[in-house]
């Protein structure tokens, strides 16, 4: 079986030695100060300055993205959340569950997010910006530049779930003023899924964290960066994860992310290339290098079938609407030009018969 | 280094076999299979009858703690929960959070719990006990027969955290007409920490979950539950973690879960006798066979200290007020009677120069 899945994602063996150890006790300082290198590497993977804030959560992505709604926002506040596909729903359904008032821009599948249409949002007085900067159920990179610029025009704060576009595509913390930005440690970074991090400006932590009222105790941002200051978290976390993160990052660092998306933009710029060569539609909007949408209208759910089935090789499928319309394949973690040129033959050979 | 805590524990090769495979993708019929075996299991070991809902959460512990609460119970209901450490007192922050209303029974360390304290409590109109059964910070067990007997004639539900109780000391879901069983993967089970499970009652389900609005999108039962039915959770889980518990369950169902009791009772009260005999002094009030607490007033950070520093052996150290009155001696994971005999013989040579 090879991954060309978006999480979990196919590891390195690195990662799964590292996997495969005795987990240490982790209320020591020899754990502490791997927290606290864990939380400088990826300020720093990011471009996020040292005073940002780093939580680590032992959840899935929505954890974490539930967690940044209640730590900064109320009642009072009125957001605007791109909302161009299940992701984008999902800050819906959290703010909506919380009765945080919001506002959507809503993308039917195909459609590309523009400065034109963030225009029709300028001073309408919404407090914050919430953004899936690559909407992994359709594949598309939104603008980061286009969308700070937009968020510092009308004084509002940026929350970015970068969770599928970290690695893959350029993110900038302080460049592109973000306040939280939301990770995930199995994707780019080819974890084990279970634990997702928030980074935090100083401002948002100041003028929001401190004053909001979290309404949980398990995901309160006060309590995990009170503890982070001497590299703890607050209830016991998915230690073993921790350690992988701490590996990767290292690794990362000394190839530099810029350099590691560069090379996972050129995997996936050759891929559909290659794809379009050999006569396969992929959507005209914007694309992330973590993943590469097939259009194979009706046949998608067969072509994900028989490449699971027949030649071990599993895409990602699409839920709901998309089911019979797309399929994606993943560019992350541990997956090399050879493993698509075998992609490729075998997707060509399942179209002949469907 | 060899554990002697609470979770982490020491874990078992097989168990570390799989933590070091390539995870699977898990959208798919095979992973679901594996969940409901997991369910299957999970509620066998508990004695939960077939109709009792499973949840699985990537979270630590006191994310199911607060699931457990929110989904179902609010502000309309009185609770009452056993306060005898750090982990009662969790239950009641949660509650504070929450806003439900709720009174302690509070228990100064060294306290018994008895059924004349509880007694105290009938007929006050208390719509659920919260315990710990396993008040892990003091090592305290308390008394589930009598626990149940009290919810029985108050009317009440009975929600049990058995986070630390599970393997060690018998729980029988049915039989104590448990309402919700909390558990969690890096105790008794002895596998990576990163998910939590809860158990539910037919009758909580019906009469308070459905009913409940919970308030979270990620620690909401109903959408978990209905995820169940078919094998899978709502958010991409702990994959790796998952697929460690199901080899463990297996392990667990062919070796017996009271066999499993038996073993750490007998390793427990032999290590306790020892240590008595060679002058240590354990407390009085019941204790789970999950951990021995020894009494080292003022001498137990320096003891946990000698023992990790000197001989590579880590057992568990208290926080706050017990920091230098109490270590904890887990019996949880991959421990033998002869790992018991090393520690013994370091805590007595440790004692001669304190």
């Amino acid at each position: 079986m090879k991954l060309f899945t978006v999480g979990p994602v196919e590891m390195f063996p690195e990662t799964l030695e590292i996997s495969g150890r005795q987990l240490p006790y982790f209320r020591t300082p020899e754990f502490s100060e791997i927290m606290l290198e864990n939380e400088r590497l990826l300020k720093e993977s990011v471009g996020a300055p040292t005073e940002a804030k780093t939580v680590f959560l032992t959840a899935s992505g929505t954890g974490a993205m539930e967690a940044a709604v209640i730590n900064c926002f109320t009642e009072a506040d009125k957001l605007l959340i791109i909302n161009g596909g299940s992701f984008g729903q999902r800050f819906s359904d959290i703010c909506r569950i919380h009765r945080i008032p919001y506002d959507e821009i809503k993308l039917p599948f195909g459609d590309t997010l523009t400065a034109k249409r963030m225009a029709e949002a300028d001073g309408q007085g919404y407090s914050a910006l919430l953004v899936n900067l690559h909407e992994t159920s359709a594949g598309q990179l939104y603008d980061i530049a286009m969308l700070s610029e937009f968020c510092q025009r009308n004084h509002m704060y940026l929350i970015v779930d970068a969770i599928s576009a970290y690695g893959a595509d350029e993110i900038d913390f302080e460049k592109y003023n973000v306040d939280v930005l939301i990770l995930s440690s199995q994707k780019a970074l080819a974890l084990s899924p279970g634990i997702s991090m928030a980074v935090i400006s100083a401002r948002m932590y100041e003028e929001r964290v401190l004053k909001t009222d979290s309404g949980s105790l398990y995901l309160d941002f006060k309590e995990h960066i009170a503890n982070m200051t001497r590299g703890q978290t607050p209830f016991t976390p998915a230690v073993g994860i921790l350690l992988e993160l701490h590996h990767r990052l290292k690794q990362i660092q000394s190839q530099g992310i810029l350099q590691m998306n560069k090379e996972m933009q050129s995997l996936a710029e050759r891929f559909r290339e290659q794809l379009q060569q050999k006569g396969f539609t992929i959507p005209a909007y914007p694309l992330s290098n973590a993943l590469t949408p097939v259009l194979l209208k009706p046949h998608a759910r067969e072509m994900y079938e028989a490449l699971k089935e027949e030649y071990g090789l599993i895409v990602t499928p699409n839920g709901g609407s998309l089911a019979d319309t797309v399929i994606r394949i993943g560019h992350l973690g541990n997956v090399k030009w050879q493993d698509y040129e075998e992609l490729l033959a075998a997707m060509v050979q399942i179209r002949e018969r469907l």
